[in-house]
């Protein structure tokens, strides 16, 4: 059974879809202020320094945890539906990931819909992980991590980075993503009773402001199931089981493993979407951070 | 009239209430954790840094806005009942102040109660302030700042200093400060159906434990309203007008002026108490702030 602290998680969702239905004209700064308290749930993992920088032209956040290896990098790509979210909103979570790997996080503030339609997230992802490389940080000392949106950037940035002929990164966690702009999964219907956030009327909605007029739904770096991941570094897709977009998770495990990827896929009993928010504040948050990191950990040459 | 905005900070301290009369006798690490939601209702300040150090053998934290003055800070005592709060329920609220002065600031993770009692924590803030000036902070280029009971150790810190035969700061800010160990004001019977936090039972019972078995309430370093506060700097309190703690604000305005102390006091229609809180993210919170820095800055010697 899920622990009682996961419950703070339900009721932020809860709180989110009431306004929103209280609300469904709500204007996209107020939208924008109430995904700020994503990080509420999230607690501080301590010891862990934060410093915002410019990566090659976007603004983004180094997670430092005290005595980790600075020489190995965690890219991470925050969740919102590529409209909302910051580098503040994931500030923690990825900074609990970088400190149980023992290595320093960047968490992107790539440009967002409608200011900054695709391929602009994609892009300020790969300009990011460019600058990495500028920095003297090797491609395999990197690993790649998003949630939700960002767990499609996750993968679509390595594309790109693929496309720019630059080498590819160690590893990559997408978590809870949110790939399928056409939301054809068959879990929108068999987990719509279970999922408290996120409904295939949602996902549409913000495909349409990440795609901006005309955008392409197959467009394989705004879709990477659309995608060639052949090459790609070994993938670790952690989701929740009670999600309406496990199939987008699922179907990616399905092509990475049939494009000889290395692919994990683990999906976690009645858990929501980007559960991982509970790091710091429930088990289940933080057993998911530990198995992530114990798996990147080889990946990164570290012990 | 209040700004809709406020009304974040009230159904937060009214869930607290209800929490604790729903379990009156909440452990203490749950009490904590509930309060580290405290700075659930500060907006993130952005372009500040966030380093953890250790002050003379006080853990603290660091808020460092960009491009501000290296060499002028503000020592920041949280609140919490001397039990509860931390560095991390007051980073951002903390950090907006250090922003709008152009300055940074210390945020003081002092030991606290009942694991260490009177005069752990104003020791601890003393150590913190020795700390900046042996790294070469100049006495006059350091202003004060502190909440609730941090208020109060905005004061007895400077008297702790005067002891040991510190040169004093520049000036202290006590914002919405108690000092009251016998929680005498008549404003906790006038405020009691304004205020949504505290209470008289509530001061008793932190007092109980601040000061441990045995302890004097009368204490000057514990209890300010008993202390020669003749020499002090400029003094600025500010505080809300539906505080059952406002008649601590006032009698330390009174005693301050009547011992020749440079004093403001500044009461703030329709607040709650700490309503600083709300910087980020309602006006009253951000016009208090400014109010605060553009005291502050010509004290430290900003234009």
């Amino acid at each position: 059974m899920a622990s009682k602290q996961t419950e703070e998680l339900n009721k932020l969702y809860r709180e989110w879809v009431a306004a929103l239905q209280a609300n469904p004209e709500m204007p996209l700064d107020e939208l924008r202020r109430m995904f700020e308290q994503w990080e509420r749930i999230t607690g501080e993992p301590g010891g862990v320094d934060y410093i915002e920088t410019d990566a090659g032209g976007v603004p983004a956040m180094w997670a430092a945890p005290k005595n980790c290896a600075q020489d190995r990098v965690l890219l991470g790509a925050h969740g919102g539906g590529y409209v909302a979210g910051s580098m503040y909103t994931h500030r923690k979570v990825y900074a609990h990931a970088a400190k149980t790997i023992g290595c320093r996080a960047l968490i992107v503030h790539y440009g967002r819909a409608p200011e900054n339609v695709h391929p602009g997230p994609v892009n300020d992802m790969a300009r990011s992980y460019k600058w990495l490389l500028d920095q003297g940080i090797r491609s395999g000392h990197i690993a790649v991590i998003g949630d939700s949106a960002g767990g499609a950037l996750a993968v679509t940035t390595i594309l790109r980075a693929r496309e720019q002929g630059l080498p590819l990164p160690a590893a990559t966690m997408p978590i809870s993503p949110w790939l399928d702009m056409e939301a054809t999964g068959e879990t929108f219907g068999t987990n719509a009773a279970k999922d408290l956030l996120v409904t295939r009327e949602v996902i549409q909605v913000m495909a349409g402001m990440f795609l901006g007029e005309g955008g392409n739904r197959q467009d394989p770096l705004a879709n990477p199931l659309y995608a060639d991941l052949k090459g790609l570094p070994p993938m670790y897709i952690q989701t929740g089981a009670d999600e309406t977009l496990l199939d987008d998770s699922r179907k990616l495990a399905d092509l990475a493993r049939n494009s000889g990827v290395d692919v994990t896929l683990e999906i976690v009993p009645e858990m929501q979407h980007v559960f991982q928010f509970l790091a710091g504040t429930a088990p289940e948050g933080d057993a998911a951070i530990r198995r992530l990191a114990d798996w990147a950990r080889p990946k990164l040459g570290l012990g």
